[in-house]
């Protein structure tokens, strides 16, 4: 951030006072912009034993799998956030059931939150953020070409509970750019 | 917003192509300002049955009770924010638990998230933010006086669970800027 968004002022990184971190304050009107983690909401869509999968048309990552999942607008809850990923990048109609996981993305200041979902019919097509989508079992979830490590944490929870029949929630943190090792 | 943050030209409010929803365009340099809610982490301390409570010094909600909570910084895990806030409002140091309730304050554009915590000592002090801080019984949380509608829930729902002997996590929902009922 360089420009204040309200007057178009120079802003400067300093800390304000009494505050504890640097902070944009605008030189000319002196309002301070905080910047704060944003929210990525998915989930993990469920028809009869089988998971549903995203091949990812857009950067980063392109050409890798994973779930839907997008950052949250205003005005939406969580729940519905995840339902509308569903829908844009897969076309399914989910009905979303409880928490699943979140994910510290610590180096993209991101908190990742997925839940578990039921898909309500096994029809589904590419949305314009996906090259292919699939209906996969728990042994054909490619692995190696799982886009994001809170990907991977979310999909092997999910089967992990779903083997104990359990339902809970977890935790987890990542803190560095590299891909999946 | 009106002028963009990276360029200093002038921002308008558009729908960029591919897109379903107006977003903050930038004029001359094309960069768009996406805005998503932010993230307000708090947690109920509590010891030997006492809860923590504060009164708030800063509006909105000046002299109103609420539990120690505020907004997620960039680098910090929601644990350590809820943690950090205890220190800096009630001068604590909490043992975060477990997750307690996630609510959508939709008309602040804010999803609120609380976890259950230990006070590891009765030793507390009012912060900058807070006009007293006080350690009271389940009968003595001042109901009339409470700050926010997503503190009252969290703190009913905590009471429920703590009476029953469960340890669940909570979604709710707030669509108006009123004050509690």
């Amino acid at each position: 951030m360089k420009f204040c968004p309200q007057c178009g002022g120079n802003v400067s990184l300093r800390t304000p006072p009494g505050d504890h971190l640097p902070r944009h304050v605008c030189d000319a009107c002196g309002v301070v912009h905080y910047q704060n983690p944003r929210l990525v909401v998915g989930c993990v869509p469920e028809h009869a034993g089988r998971i549903l999968i995203c091949k990812r048309a857009i950067e980063p990552r392109r050409g890798y799998w994973t779930v839907p999942a997008g950052f949250m607008e205003n005005g939406e809850t969580l729940q519905q956030a995840a339902a509308r990923e569903s829908r844009e990048e897969a076309r399914v109609e989910v009905e979303i059931g409880s928490l699943l996981s979140i994910v510290h993305v610590l180096h993209a200041e991101q908190v990742h939150v997925f839940f578990r979902a039921q898909l309500q019919r096994p029809e589904f097509a590419p949305g314009p953020e996906s090259l292919e989508v699939e209906l996969v079992e728990p042994a054909g979830i490619p692995w190696t070409e799982i886009a994001f490590a809170s990907t991977e944490f979310t999909l092997r929870r999910f089967l992990e509970d779903r083997a104990l029949g359990r339902d809970g929630y977890h935790f987890a943190e990542f803190n560095k750019r590299l891909p999946l090792p």
